[in-house]
């Protein structure tokens, strides 16, 4: 239903292009079922408009809905493969790197000779290979970002509770916006008070245990906790290229945190953001109009 | 209202000793208003017993609940203290660890002639000096465990979701029954078959991408990483001792894990389990039972 109005509020159309990212959900017994749960539910929404779904299969193309439904696993999250060809397609680089940071996780996909080279296709490939790293700007919980952290003087161990998210280390830091959209640990506003408070109870401690300027030292840690292993994966994929990487493509929301880790690990190489050619908001979405554009040739180029 | 009907089913009794471990749900502001939350709570529900408190001030103690009240930090999650307290007293060591391994966290206290002595006292502090190591029988998420674990060959990266705890690695390596009560990931059973399907999510797997041994390998793995942690945390307390431990007494759902901890570290040291003396029932809820046995010279007796 809700597809549906937001479909019905779209510009005018002939075809929509699809790439799922939802069938991971433990709603979901298996991520094929998944796959299936979504294409009805936008093919139901779709009406007489053409449904064309993004597949990794042929190295990135598109199938009709019923194709996709009876081969749902190449389906399943292919959002990475639509944004890294696309960016190969507009850069054109002999060796470089397509960097998606988005709310949850982060993409690292290596392009090679102007297309999209990667080593694995499936996410549980990906976290293999080092292209697909669990970490993003706003859902990923403290707890699963560092198992330590410094603050008064002390490495103390994280609390392994939902106590707060990268979110909350990003408000604090400013890098975020206060009043983000996103869901915090403990309901209460995404500020940068509650955010402190959220990140104290991480270590136990109270929002009053910790000074402003200690709770950005803290949030500043975490960050960088997160960003060491964005640089991780970002030196496993580039460890596959003979040639040294020279340009660099980021996105998502995370942008700058994913610009900050090339400049770490790959400083020779030049770094281009989406948000300076399309805007911050097509930035933040970069995947979906990946998508749209490679769907343009073959649909109704509205 | 809870609290209530379990005390009319207790036996019969003139006092109600309490330590608390509620106060840092992220449902109270602060720590102090969650203490006082739950003393109201008891007190309520106490009728016209007498109730007392136990608090880390003076290396150990009761207080009355309007004490309690009014000095609440020395209240917040004091029951390690206690079982220590009473650990030290039947064992009577001159070095030697108290290791509690529950549902949700492993305390690791030093006794040093034949007392407690705790080198912190609030759970911030104990976070810092290895007292206090967020790691659980039950309730861990595996992402909080492990940034990476070894499948069919790789080393993947691990979904920063909600997708396992640590009880599914315990069910599937049947250190921990199936059936056993805890609250799953994904609202399914707490059999084998759902407990695998629920760590290879962890991976952004399918259970059918997993052969069983393949998940036993992998339940291994993560229960191996919970192991490291307690024996950090026992190597940090330890080496506050310039004598050798020679005694442990472990206990609490997870005391075999601390016991195997403990070996790993302190190969010398022997090892008492609380199940081995008061049964398992009583070994899962040690720190309640060492409160009800030292409040009992200064209650009634009953």
């Amino acid at each position: 239903m809700h597809i549906g109005r937001l479909l019905a509020r779209a510009p005018k159309h002939h075809s929509v292009a699809l790439t799922t990212t939802a069938e991971l959900a433990d709603c979901f017994a298996s991520k094929s079922e998944g796959v299936r749960a979504v294409i009805d539910a936008v093919r139901a929404a779709c009406g007489r408009s053409r449904l064309v779904v993004y597949s990794t299969d042929q190295g990135g193309s598109f199938v009709d809905g019923t194709a996709a439904r009876s081969n749902p696993i190449p389906i399943a999250a292919a959002n990475w493969l639509a944004l890294a060809n696309w960016a190969a397609g507009q850069w054109r680089p002999s060796d470089g790197l397509m960097i998606d940071l988005g709310s949850t996780t982060t993409d690292i996909i290596w392009l090679r000779n102007s297309r999209a080279a990667p080593l694995g296709t499936t996410d549980a490939q990906r976290l293999a290979s080092g292209e697909l790293v669990y970490t993003g700007l706003l859902r990923t919980p403290v707890a699963a970002i560092a198992s330590k952290l410094a603050s008064g003087g002390k490495l103390r161990r994280v609390a392994a509770e939902w106590f707060a998210h990268a979110a909350d280390a990003h408000v604090i830091l400013r890098s975020l916006p206060e009043g983000t959209c996103y869901e915090t640990a403990d309901g209460r506003p995404a500020d940068w008070g509650h955010a402190k408070a959220r990140l104290a109870r991480s270590l136990c401690l109270d929002a009053g245990d910790l000074s402003d300027s200690q709770a950005e030292l803290l949030a500043g840690e975490v960050v960088r906790w997160q960003c060491r292993a964005i640089e991780d994966g970002i030196a496993q994929v580039a460890s596959n290229s003979l040639a040294p990487i020279r340009q660099v493509i980021v996105s998502g929301a995370g942008w700058r945190l994913a610009k900050q880790a090339v400049q770490n690990v790959l400083p020779s190489a030049a770094v281009a953001s989406i948000a300076g050619v399309l805007g911050e908001p097509a930035c933040r979405c970069a995947a979906a109009v990946a998508v749209a554009a490679l769907a343009s040739p073959i649909g109704d180029g509205a």
